[in-house]
């Protein structure tokens, strides 16, 4: 038995570590991985690019000429940026992307450190956490443009996005909301700057558009899978195509919402790892059974010293899906006492089908340790778990370490939403 | 409907964050907790003690010579420390405990700041904690005497406890393990130091003996309610005691194990204030089924800047116990990639039934993270979560935050141990 990973690109990038290049890593060499756990593992690994897959004869092509059968063919060619070809000048020079490619990042590194006045065209998380990086120096002017009235709107619900637009101002960079880019101005084929709908003009030798991303699936396409309306490979539980012994995994491939069960459009590394290892144990026969049905958006990033972290159905979400809901919301430190040096403020919220009290959603604000609390609720929301019972959870906690026994935020935010509930409340 | 809270001391102290009082608070007024929010939900607050109770005429009656009559009755009276009077010279002054009382704590922090020579006797826990804090103080000599080959045999595996004692003796403690107290040396009636078995002599003008606590409940006894052989009171599931309206809870009664169902002798004001949530919820009428039962032990610790955790089952308490376990170890930096500045090394392994897949214990060793990420294992234990549902659980991750999500420290640790199961090993 063989395994053969064909990639591009001979180094790879930590996908999510990416805005961290920009400052607090300061090289893309800091940021590498590659297949060598593949390779020790005894896969075999090819440089080159996939231009024909015959599923009948089971068989694919390069780009150097080479041919090879396959008994399993898995496709996981991830996402590309979105390329808004309407706005004018977006093919300028100096319009650059967030690309998961290490040549191309390497390259960009560059050009952010010889541009003074950088803007970037969208606030979902990559484009806030690049801001973020560039705004810490001191010396650059770092515009972020969101059409939305708030950054992150698809992963927090207002409460958060408004502390998240807070956080982001506070690390220096100009933001502007609910604003619209009409054009890109160029001069001499170079970008200039950026026009909005209300007539501002900001100038920029650079600018980095992060406005989405879309399923990297040409070949999936011209091979004939079937795809959604967002060009999303389509495929079962266990990352089964409708074409026998082919597999999609990741970015290319369809996700279907763990709460809502139809189709989101996350693209997460954390999901597609999770999806990567369902495929791998079931790759010649089914033989772990999912018990974890459909994805999970979890959400976590860090904007100066805040951490804002979701996943499940938070309040706008479950809204625009028709899913009945009621939230528990508690505010602690994250140490206790509270005088302890470290101590920072917690908030989180649990969204609460009210019904069975099963937990469908949560945000949290605060320190760092939110980026492990939210895969406890995490947790939570997969196994099901109600209110009544993580009422009676028992934790563990520590006063340099969590928020103190008595008003462990989970715990809080659970009994909180308890009495919301008709059977519970008064 | 009225409730009345009989206690002691106005003053209360946050227990676990006594230790921190003599170092990084600094002062006793910085680790106050009071009956505040009992008394803003209209609770009442006596301060006095209870010297008599009667079952049959429902009444209890005071020192100060109250009398009172009750519907329902808990015994929520917490434990205080073991006094060793086996132990030559353990009346001496200068012989001073960790109690949990604010003018006893103030009256120790004045002792501990004018001692230069302090012998901590017992590693557990409190001890650790107590040493770690005291021996920052750099014109200080601090000793921890312990008799087990390594503290906190009881809450770690070796592995762990090995590493707890290397980070203990890194504060500057002088640790001397394996190690028993024959002798408390006294002069004029004062503590003048230690004697070991093997005739070592440790000089003292404090010594402060954390060997370990005992339920308080001479009051229980008294009043005819059963008790175990630990002097722990038998309650069920829901801290009811076999009389009629009348209640145990935390360290004053009985825990029963998670995993064993047999009764421990677990202490902890985490399982303490989930044990009050359970019989708060359900004083008049059981409402709130238990869904988790038993007691969870969950420990954490930090040690200079290394945390230690753990829960459920380890190694040495399955084999004691007589349960089949095997267990699936990974360690990997708690950021990625590890070049970020403020990452560290985080190990874990998990404890499974290696019939079921079911997750038993873990054990956690790394930077704050761990902090919440046991709180993951514990929910996973409390839900029966097994090692084939854990390698698809979806986590969230992020750069600044946590491991990578190609190797989630839980889902490798799961990973590993799942290998071990022979129907998934080669």
């Amino acid at each position: 038995m063989s395994f053969l990973m064909i990639k591009e690109e001979e180094k790879g990038l930590v996908p999510c570590g990416i805005p961290y290049i920009f400052h607090d890593l300061g090289d893309v060499s800091k940021n590498m991985m590659g297949p060598a756990p593949f390779v020790a593992a005894g896969g075999e690994v090819l440089i080159d690019t996939v231009t024909e897959v015959s599923f009948k004869a089971k068989t694919l092509q390069t780009k150097s000429g080479l041919t090879f059968a396959y008994d399993k063919l898995v496709f996981a060619t991830g996402s590309v940026p979105i390329v808004p070809t309407f706005i004018k000048g977006y093919d300028l020079e100096g319009v650059e992307y967030i690309r998961k490619s290490y040549e191309y990042i390497k390259a960009l590194k560059q050009k952010t450190d010889l541009a003074k006045n950088i803007v970037i065209i969208g606030g979902g998380f990559i484009g806030v956490e690049v801001a973020e990086q560039l705004a810490k120096f001191t010396d650059k002017k770092v515009s972020l443009i969101e059409m939305q009235e708030y950054c992150l709107i698809n992963a927090f619900s207002p409460r958060l996005t408004k502390l998240a637009d807070t956080a982001v101002r506070e690390q220096g960079v100009n933001l502007y909301t609910s604003a619209k880019v009409t054009e890109i101005i160029g001069q001499a084929g170079h970008v200039a700057g950026v026009k909005l709908a209300d007539g501002t003009e900001i100038p920029a030798e650079l600018v980095i558009q992060t406005i989405g991303y879309t399923p990297n699936t040409m070949l999936a396409g011209q091979s004939g899978l079937e795809m959604n309306s967002k060009l999303a490979i389509l495929r079962d539980n266990y990352m089964r195509t409708a074409v026998k012994d082919v597999f999609a995994v990741g970015d290319c491939s369809e996700s279907i919402g763990f709460v809502t069960g139809r189709p989101d459009n996350v693209m997460l590394a954390s999901t597609a790892t999770a999806e990567a290892r369902i495929l791998g144990y079931n790759l010649f026969k089914i033989g772990l059974i999912r018990t974890f049905s459909g994805t999970l958006s979890v959400f976590s990033t860090q904007i100066g010293s805040k951490v804002f972290a979701s996943c499940g159905a938070i309040e706008q979400t479950a809204e625009a899906a028709g899913i009945e809901y009621i939230s528990g919301e508690f505010e602690d430190w994250d140490r206790h006492p509270e005088s302890l040096s470290d101590a920072s403020k917690l908030w989180i919220s649990l969204v609460v089908s009210p019904k069975t009290g099963v937990i469908i959603g949560g945000e949290i604000y605060g320190g760092k340790s939110a980026g492990e609390i939210i895969n406890i609720i995490s947790l939570a929301i997969q196994k099901g778990v109600t209110v009544y019972e993580l009422v009676s959870y028992q934790i563990g906690t520590h006063p340099l370490l969590t928020t103190a026994p008595t008003k462990y935020v989970l715990i809080k935010a659970a009994e909180f939403a308890m009495s919301k509930i008709k059977l519970f409340g008064n």
